[in-house]
C-alpha cells in the first residue's frame, strides 16, 4: 500500500471513522436548559412555525445547513460505483463547506429506482435544509434531476459538478484571455468532453459573451456536428453545423482547449495546430488532458491551466461552491440563477488581479504570486473569497429578485 | 408573552437560529489535510467501499448517526401541525441523542403525498445512516411506516413515541408493583387512550408478563370491547371481551391507571374504585390525566408517576432512546428487537434500585432518593444510564442474533 493511501485511510478511519459529527450549539448542561430546548420549551417554536412557516429561519437551524446528495452515479473520475462509495466524497465535500464558508453541511446518500424516485426522495426532505448541493451524479439523468428539483423546490438547487466547474472555469478561462489579449466573443474554443460539467461550462462561457457557432465540443465519437444521429437531447443542443470531424480539425486555429475529459487525450504535437497565445484548460484529475510540462515544452506563448493542486493555475470547485451558497442562503435566495453565477465568476477573476495577502503567499508555499500566465485565478486557501464572492453572490439575488431577505448587516461591516 | 415562553424563543434563535450544527471531526487547516479529506485522498476509502459496502462503518461516520425524522403529523401533544413545524423538536431530539449518548444526530424533515411515499422516501435516504428514530408520526400510518421501514432498511428503525415510552413506562411500572407487592401477572391494568404510545405500552406489558385478558383500553368512545365495530386493525387487536363500557367500570379493581390521553380525564373520585395500593401513570403532557396532589389527597396509598419534570417518578424517553440506539449501534445490530426492548426495561429498572450518585442527587436538587413509592425510575441525568442501558441492549442483540458485531471492547473496560 503506497503511503498516501495509506495515509488517506487513516485520515478517515482514525481516531473515529468519518469527517463530520454534529455538535449542540446551544446550552444542555442543566435540566432547565433541557426543558427550554425540548419539552416544554420546544413547543414554543414549533407554534411559532405553525402559525408562519418562515419562522423555521428564526428558530432552527435550516437557514445555514446545506445537504450535500448523491446517489453514486458518477464519483470523482471513478465512474459510478453506487450510493454507498459516494459517502466518503459527500462527507468531504460538507467538510469543505464548513471549512470554508461556515456552512453547516450534510451528506444525504440516496438509493433509488427511477430518476423520478430519487426526485422525489430528495424534494420531500429538501424542507430540511437551506440548500441543496448535488454531486457525482451522471449525465444526462443530472440535468433533468437538477432541473426538476429546482422546480419542485424553493430552496437553492445546485449541481456542483456542473456549474461549480462552470463558474471556476470561466473566471480562470477570461482572465487567461485577457492576459493573452484575446476577446472571449471572437475566440474558437475547444472542448473536450461532452459530459456534465463539460456542457455547463460551455453554457456559461456563451453567457460570458463566447459565440456558440465558436464552440466545438468533442465525445468519444469526435466533433459533435449538427449531422450526427446519435446524440442526446443535451448533445444535440451543442452540436455545431460544422465539417470538422476530429480533435486535430476541431483544433485548427483554435484560441482556446477545454478538457474535461480523461488523462493524456492531447497529443503535445496537436498543440502547433492552434492560433498563437493558446490557452489550454485541462481539467480530468488527477490526470490532465496533457502534461503541463509537455504543453510548455511544446509551445512558449501557451496559458495552461489543470485541475491539479501541484502545477500553477488549478481550477478547483473550492473556489467557488462554499461562497456561493453562503452569498445565496445569506440572502434566502430561492434559487443560484444565471445572475449570481456570473457575478461569481467576476468576482473570482477579481481577485486574482490583487496583491496577494501574504498567508495566501505562505499556505502555497511561494515568494510571491502576480496576475499573470502562471497566477490567472486566486488560490483556494484566499480568505478573501468568502468575503468577495459571497457578497457579489447575494448582491445578485437581492438585484435580480430572488432574495427573499436583505443583505444582511454583516456584508457592510466588512 | 410569558416569560417562560419568551425564554424558549430566545433559546432558539440566538445567538444563532437552531440547536444543532455540523462540526468537522479531522484536521482540515492545511492543503495536505485537505488533500486527504477530499480530492485525491478521499477516493481511497471510495473504493474499499466500493469492495466491500461494510467498510462504510470504517470510513464514514455513518456507524454513529442517527436521524431523527418525522412529518409533523402528531408533535408534542400539539397535533398535525406539518413537518415545518416539527423541526424544532427532531432539532432537539438529535440534541438529546448527543447529550445522553454522544451519538451524532440530524432531523430530516419529510413531505410527502402518501404514506407509500413517507415509506419510500424514508427508506431511500436510510443508507446515510446508522439507525432511525421515528418520530411524532401520528397513528394509525405510524404503524405501518415503522413495519414497512424495519423490513426494508438494515439499520435499526425505532418509533421512539411507541416502543421509547413503552419501555420507561413499563420500567416505571414493574417497580411500582414490586413496591406495592402487586404481580404483573395477576394486575388489572386500564390503560387510558389507544394511540401509538398506549398501544406499544399495552404490547410491551404483554410481553412483561400481563395478560392480555386484564387490560382494558380506552379511547374517545369507551372501553374497547370485542363487539365495537368502529375498531381499525391496530384497536382490534387490543379490544377486550367484556362487558365493561365505561371508565368507571373498567377501574372497578384495577391495580393500575396508564394515562396516554389528555389533561384530566382521571376524575379523583373515581380513584376509589380501583383496588389495594394502585399504581397510576398519568402520562399526558404537559397536563397529566390527574393532577398528583388531587390523586395523593383521595388515596394515601396509591404510587403516582406523570411525564413532568416537576413531580417525582417522571416518564422521560429520554431514559431510554439514546441508550437503546447506543447499544443498538455499537454492536451494529440491524434491528431493535423484543429482547434488545426487555433488555433496556430490567436495565432501567435494576439503576433504580441502587444507591444514587451524588451529582444525581445534585441535579434533582435533592438531598437524597432511595427506591420507594417517589422513586421508582431514575432520574434522566443519571450517568450510570449510558453504560448500563447501552450494555445490556447491546448484550441482547448480541444473544438474539441480530448483531453484526461483537461487544465492543470499551463495554469492558467500563
Amino acid at each position: 500500500m503506497s503511503d498516501f493511501r495509506e495515509q488517506a485511510l487513516r485520515y478517515h478511519a482514525e481516531p473515529r471513522p468519518g469527517k463530520i459529527s454534529i455538535e449542540i450549539s446551544k446550552a444542555a448542561e442543566t435540566v432547565t436548559d433541557l426543558a427550554l430546548a425540548y419539552s416544554p420549551g420546544v413547543a414554543e417554536p414549533v407554534r411559532e412555525i405553525a402559525a408562519d412557516p418562515d419562522n423555521i429561519y428564526k428558530y432552527t437551524a435550516k437557514g445555514n445547513m446545506v445537504a450535500v446528495i448523491s446517489n453514486g452515479t458518477a464519483i470523482l473520475g471513478l465512474g459510478n460505483l453506487g450510493h454507498l462509495a459516494s459517502k466518503p466524497v459527500m462527507e468531504g465535500k460538507a467538510l469543505l463547506f464548513k471549512r470554508f464558508a461556515g456552512l453547516d453541511s450534510i451528506d444525504i446518500e440516496v438509493s433509488h429506482r427511477t430518476t423520478e424516485e430519487f426526485i422525489t426522495t430528495v424534494a420531500n426532505i429538501a424542507d430540511t435544509f437551506g440548500g441543496i448541493n448535488l454531486e457525482d451524479i451522471k449525465a444526462p439523468e443530472c440535468f433533468e434531476i437538477e432541473q426538476e428539483l429546482i422546480k419542485r423546490c424553493n430552496i437553492p438547487v445546485f449541481h456542483d459538478d456542473q456549474h461549480g466547474t462552470a463558474i471556476v472555469t470561466a473566471a480562470g478561462l477570461l482572465n487567461a484571455l485577457e492576459i493573452q489579449g484575446k476577446d472571449i466573443r471572437k475566440a474558437i474554443i475547444v472542448c473536450m468532453g461532452a459530459g456534465a460539467a463539460a456542457i455547463a461550462c460551455m453554457e456559461l462561457l456563451i453567457k460570458c459573451g463566447a459565440m456558440r457557432e465558436h464552440i466545438y465540443m468533442l465525445d468519444t465519437k469526435g466533433v459533435i456536428h449538427t449531422r450526427r444521429e446519435d446524440l442526446n437531447q443535451y448533445k444535440q443542443l451543442c452540436a455545431n453545423n460544422t465539417d470538422k470531424r476530429t480533435l486535430e480539425d476541431a483544433l485548427q486555429g483554435a484560441d482556446v482547449f477545454v478538457g474535461v475529459s480523461g488523462p493524456d487525450v492531447l497529443p503535445p504535437a496537436a498543440l502547433s495546430l492552434m492560433a498563437d497565445k493558446p490557452v489550454i484548460f485541462a481539467c480530468s484529475n488527477p490526470d490532465p488532458e496533457i502534461k503541463p510540462e509537455l504543453a510548455h515544452a511544446e509551445r512558449g506563448d501557451l496559458i495552461m491551466a489543470t485541475g491539479r493542486s501541484d502545477y500553477p493555475n488549478q481550477v478547483n470547485n473550492v473556489l467557488c461552491f462554499p461562497f456561493i451558497f453562503r452569498g445565496a442562503l445569506d440572502v434566502r435566495a430561492s434559487v443560484i440563477n444565471d445572475e449570481m453565477k456570473l457575478a461569481a465568476v467576476q468576482a473570482i477573476r477579481a481577485i486574482a488581479k490583487e496583491p496577494v495577502p501574504q498567508e495566501v503567499l505562505l499556505a502555497a508555499k511561494v515568494s510571491s504570486l502576480e496576475f499573470g500566465k502562471g497566477y490567472i485565478i486566486p488560490k483556494p486557501m484566499d480568505p478573501r473569497l468568502l468575503p468577495r464572492v459571497a457578497r457579489a453572490v447575494a448582491e445578485a439575488a437581492v438585484s435580480s429578485g430572488v432574495a427573499r431577505i436583505p443583505m444582511p448587516a454583516a456584508y457592510f461591516d466588512a
